[in-house]
């Protein structure tokens, strides 16, 4: 039985567009999740990323857990309607952050133990546990806990990282209760294909109702990055939902949709917004470049959203400058509306059979843009 | 000649309902102006405060000197249109920073000598340059240089502020130019009543547009403020608009309208809401409260903010307590409705002749609230 119902509507090629069913709606898929950690997308209010078409959005089950708690997240109905998110839900576990605060924290077979971020106060999470936390706060989908591999990692290292986390991985499908949420499993091996097919090979013998690639955009060269991705798209179950983890830019999304995944998440749309930093049809754009100061224009004359047909560029690095909140507000909902027209973009790319041309013509005209910026 | 048009629609006692006319639209007073120092309204969106009926907006004219200069908002096409904004500006002339930055400052017959708050470059305000800035900012109402004498200050010292006052006040008159924007000046005299004679019948004897009561809520008892403040509305010439200058809480705002002042600005609103500090129809709520860890209700029952209609009391402490942006952003938007929909029910109880009861009745709610909430 699965938790959830993913239906494949349309394929082009490797890419495929779906719907992924959930007891809080439905996800159009291919999907980016904006990284909302601690039950908040920094800067924007939930019904804001409704409006520009976000039907889930990602929390961490280890943050939540250290604060506010799960037990108060299920108490007030669970993670979205905690957030006021009309949309579903995905939890990640807490494997990255013990990778990415490893001086903190330590890794044994029973689990990993936390010092917290918060207050240095021990916290066990084992796969158990994870399971648990995350079925208390109610998310849609699940991740399993896993050992994100850092990069760079030896041939042994990685094969005892991934061989840790497939054992983990059998636990959380044991431990498992909850009907209505689902859980997926991760697929770890670093950069070597072999080791990539022997966790695939591994963890997709599981009954999961989806699987991720995990352990990718941790610091190895874009390029391997890709291969990766590819390579693990390939080894996971055809009719399943596939989840890149942790990717990435807009190009990066676009290749990955064309090998066949499903589901994306990524700190760089929020993030660069609040370090000044946009996307646009043009490529990336620095608000606070001096060649901003006069500027009339919008972010992005191609876009509809709020800040693009209210705020000039000289305003917006007036805000950056000053240090307005405004500023971090604008650029993050303009990144996520360019997202999400991506993200629609390549939907209706591969209704169509056309996702060859969309992802070309939309590539070219970034490269094209960054080109004449860099000449100009 | 005057810049702006006031119709005064309705009265009720001393209070009046009117309409400001300005080239950037009408203002329903008695208005109250949300204070966006830097061309921004901390955290806000313009085209939100505008869906809270917000029809004019306050600016500081020396910061936006100082950054990004008036000379770049002018190129912008103005104030209003710089910050994205459909309705109305009004800018103070930088009298109060001087005062507020006084170990920065110093104060000459000339002027207010600046230190920048942001390099310590110096930099000079006259009564002249600080109309000259606000004809280039394009601000709908002007304010006169005044020095807003300190808190506390002996009768001599007052004396010889508010002498200075009317002193910049004749110049700033002399040196407008602008025939679209108008200009305001700032009665003086500390807290002595004779003073306050002094200085008003000095200021009204200007070709002002309308007049302010300045001066005040700097430290003085609440007491005192309201009893300056009501003998300076009664000073005021009845048929311009009167603004009291940096007042005030809810029911500062309810005795000042009684009073017969039409305009109003504070940072309480949204620098309490940074702060974790909310107003209802209850009365002061702080969010941090441990008591509202899993209270599931909205900030206030009676209030339809997107806010309260999202967000439990539980979640916003959540937000607060983790430093998100969104507790900054929610708080204040709930702060501003509700200092809006106290606004427009003034507005609609002055013109039914009813402001007596509107008045009593909102301050029993909130006090009666307020005791219960000490007693429980």
């Amino acid at each position: 039985m699965a938790a959830i119902e993913f239906n494949i509507v349309a394929r082009d090629g490797d890419a495929r567009a779906g719907r992924l069913m959930t007891v809080h709606g439905e996800v159009p898929t291919p999907a980016f999740m904006p990284v909302g950690t601690r039950a908040a997308v920094k800067a924007m209010a939930p019904d804001e990323l409704w409006s520009m078409g976000y039907r889930m959005v990602l929390a961490n089950a280890y943050h939540l857990a250290v604060r506010p708690g799960e037990e108060l997240v299920a108490e007030l109905g669970g993670l979205a309607r905690f957030m006021g998110f009309r949309g579903a839900t995905l939890t990640d576990s807490g494997g990255f952050q013990a990778m990415s605060l490893a001086a903190l924290n330590s890794i044994s077979e029973d689990g990993i133990r936390f010092r917290s971020h918060l207050d240095g106060a021990p916290f066990m999470l084992t796969p158990e546990r994870a399971v648990e936390i995350q079925e208390r706060l109610g998310s849609d989908l699940m991740m399993a806990l896993d050992e994100c591999t850092p990069y760079p990692a030896d041939r042994d290292r990685a094969l005892r990282s991934l061989e840790l986390t497939a054992r983990w991985a059998e636990r959380a499908t044991r431990a498992r209760r909850s009907a209505t949420q689902a859980l997926f499993g991760i697929v770890q091996g670093s950069v070597y294909p072999d080791l990539r097919r022997i966790s695939a090979a591994q963890i997709t013998a599981l009954p999961f109702d989806g699987f991720a690639t995990g352990g990718v955009a941790v610091g190895e060269p874009a390029e391997q990055m890709r291969e990766v991705a590819a390579l693990g798209a390939s080894m996971l179950p055809p009719e399943q939902p596939r989840y890149l983890m942790g990717v990435g830019t807009p190009s990066d999304l676009i290749a990955a949709v064309a090998m066949g995944y499903d589901l994306f998440d990524c700190v760089l749309p929020t993030r660069n917004a609040r370090n000044g930093s946009a996307f646009t049809s043009a490529g990336k754009l620095s608000i606070k470049r001096a060649d901003n100061t006069r500027d009339q224009r919008p972010l992005d004359p191609r876009c509809a959203c709020r800040t693009c047909t209210t705020f000039t560029r000289a305003y917006l690095r007036h805000l950056y400058i000053s240090g307005e909140i405004l500023a971090a507000r604008a650029l993050t909902e303009h990144n996520l509306f360019f997202y999400g027209s991506l993200m629609r973009g390549m939907q209706a790319a591969i209704a169509s059979r056309t996702y060859r041309e969309f992802a070309a013509g939309t590539l070219a005209r970034m490269a094209e843009a960054q080109a004449s910026t860099a000449e100009g």
